[in-house]
């Protein structure tokens, strides 16, 4: 199919791949869009149908949007803007240039302006800057026949005025009910009679993470958001809460592997901007490090003296990195998906205290009969590892697992609290475990 | 009102009490039932109408199902059940012990109980295991009245039949209509006239990710199951998508904190089985990390000669592991989110050794000026630290940047190359280079 329109785009035929195109899903032709060349797409663009033009627009790649956009005329695009979603065209303006916004702006009617204005203003990942307007907002006195006009008239074909929002004449959020009840009912019901009161609103500064463990709770497909005096000022739908989940789970992957977050694609993010978000902890925990490299320093002659404890250093630093890092991404997770919460602590400490002594006992077994019946280390040399390994990986766990409740308790991220930075701490501490251990069993 | 709710409940006023609670959402008065006594539980949950208390069942944490099932007769239990949509069916019974499933299983019609049995089959993880049957299945010779008055025969209140998916008498998946566009068009019309041939099915087999990939790039609310022959079987609908993309995010989140993957809660989780998920990795990384130990043993007289080099140890094998995190975690969410391709892996070196470059020349510089000016170090041994942690950040974010991927062209799962196994490898490799360019500079 894919072959056969780019063969006719490529003989010139726009009549023939305009009709295979047609009948193709919107988001499979913006796919198709990004392979063909730029002139002959604007030709393709502009003679297929404007609702489907539009909704094209919507799922093409930034620069193709801009290099359209660019390319056609005022009327052409504010035609194009007029039929997306509201949070379509903002997902849209946020990526142009300022003077592409401008032209936009300058061009739609005061209204829209008004309301573009208006949510670009929300705090970033905030529920209104999310949220668009294309809803059904019935009153609570239409009848269940007024209701069905009024839905028609404002344009029925659309998901979602599947659910509709009923307000009060001073627009205060009351009630919802489905487009599909509407329609079994009897015309002259009225609607706040047979409306579902037990509505669920979001607030427009409500963050979005929030925003989306609500839909998880609820399993809701829409959601209504209001204003600070409980007025419907829009929706949320199903289909942004993926995006958000996923931007939610990826930020919270880069601040646990120490990086800056940012919502910009890996191919697409320039290496300048890459370098800023890692250097920064990088150098933090650089010099955090060097603090475990001072406790070598004071005990270096208790190294040199037995050069053989050295060889197990790494192997103690990294067990310990890693034991740390398992309980707090368990942690760190569990808050994100409030499966877990602060009060849990003692809870939390209790299970990484079982949990541990199991792991510590295991590990540390497996390892004494390997440096001492493989490696064939002295028995004291031996046993001082082994007792460091046990009491590490307690450590580490106790640490792992309580610092990202803390942090939450403080107010600071928790994903903070992940592996790099739990590595440095109980790195240093598993160093001191051991030369102290050492001095004492090996008398040094 | 929640308060008033458990007041009445502890006055023992039920009727009062249910009254108060049947105004409430499902979801809020499943949480109520988690905070109340049992019995007095059971006897709420008798007397709430049939519909609600299927509903508010759904809800209920494992646990609380369990005791209600087996307090209740068996009639009861399949009134609960038939009220239920299949995949909540399946998702109650992939909890319960075997001899709940048995018991439900034998009081089921046998048509209910062949497709309980066929989606239990069904791999896990796969599109069929998470599936539900409650569509409305049109045929494409169908008049829209016909149609819509066999949607209202079926059930017409499930938001689930908002798309209805047109078959032909071969069950062939052809078709789909919006109950929208039924409504609004014309009595006579066939529904094959209509209809949206463009209809995108997933197959029973595919991975649940792929199936969540699908919704995010399509924007469905929806989506037909078919099987082998393309019969429609069953649809999947978005509120199982937010659960899939979350559990995905989780498993890949705990591979690269090397643990194996487990679905079930932090705290629902016994502490053997923490344990257990923990063990082998760390396991495997404690010897692989004994490895880099037995490089320092190779070096021991260079240590010994010049013993202050033991203690940047410790900072150049966390800044080595910090920087492959780092990158190989920005690779394995980029590879899970379909951004990147195994084909990128040219695209993603060359972005790689820039940005190492840079932030390795940094962290170097940084590096120099605070162990040679405030350390007061030999400035030869400063030079060593210092280009062997340029040489290692480099090596680190190219080994981080391409294992992911290599990974993934071998069809292993890429989150294993994160952190913990490629920070064990890089420490490695950065001790060699350590040791070599300092016997080389300070000719030991």
């Amino acid at each position: 199919m894919k072959e056969k329109i780019l063969d006719f785009i490529e003989q010139g035929n726009y009549v023939e791949a305009r009709k295979e195109i047609i009948s193709q899903n919107v988001v499979d032709i913006a796919g198709l869009f990004e392979e063909i060349n730029q002139q002959k797409l604007l030709i393709l663009f502009r003679i297929l149908p404007k609702d489907l033009s539009s909704d094209v627009f919507t799922h093409m790649s930034s620069e193709l949007q801009q290099y359209v956009i660019e390319s056609i005329t005022d009327e052409e695009a504010i035609s194009i803007l007029e039929h997306l979603f509201i949070d379509d065209v903002i997902d849209f303006l946020e990526e142009m240039p300022s003077n592409v916004v401008k032209r936009m702006l300058r061009n739609t009617n005061e209204n829209t302006r008004r309301i573009i204005n208006q949510i670009l203003n929300y705090p970033e990942d905030s529920a209104g800057s999310i949220m668009t307007i294309e809803y059904a907002d019935l009153k609570k006195e239409m009848t269940v026949k007024e209701a069905i006009q009024y839905i028609k008239k404002i344009g029925i074909d659309k998901e979602t005025i599947d659910t509709c929002y009923v307000i009060n004449s001073n627009r205060i959020l009351e009630g919802v009910i489905s487009l599909r009840k509407l329609i079994l009912s009897d015309n002259s019901t009225l609607v706040k009679d047979i409306m579902d009161t037990g509505v669920i609103a979001i607030n427009t500064h409500d963050d979005q993470e929030d925003v989306a463990n609500m839909f998880k709770k609820y399993d809701y497909y829409v959601m209504p958001i209001v204003d600070k005096e409980n007025r419907l000022v829009g929706i949320i739908t199903v289909d942004d809460i993926l995006d958000v989940i996923d931007q939610e789970a990826t930020e919270d992957l880069q601040k646990m592997a120490a990086m800056q977050p940012s919502e910009k694609e890996y191919l697409k993010t320039s290496n300048w901007a890459l370098a800023k978000h890692r250097i920064p902890w990088l150098l933090i925990l650089m010099i955090s490090a060097s603090f475990t490299g001072n406790i070598i320093t004071r005990y270096e002659s208790a190294l040199q003296s037995v050069i053989i404890l050295a060889t197990f250093i790494p192997m103690l630093m990294d067990t310990a990195g890693n034991s740390g890092s398992q309980s707090s991404t368990l942690i760190i997770r569990g808050l994100a998906l409030g499966e877990l919460k602060t009060s849990d602590i003692l809870k939390v400490l209790r299970k990484e205290l079982c949990v541990s002594g199991i792991v510590g006992i295991i590990l540390s077994c497996a390892n004494f009969l390997r440096i001492y019946f493989i490696g064939k280390v002295e028995i004291l040399v031996a046993v001082t590892v082994s007792i460091t390994m046990f009491l590490t990986v307690i450590l580490a766990k106790i640490v792992g697992g309580s610092l990202p409740i803390i942090a939450k308790k403080l107010k600071l991220d928790p994903a903070i609290m992940a592996g790099p930075l739990i590595t440095t701490i109980v790195d240093a501490v598993a160093l001191i475990i051991y030369f102290t251990t050492a001095t004492w069993l090996l008398g040094i």
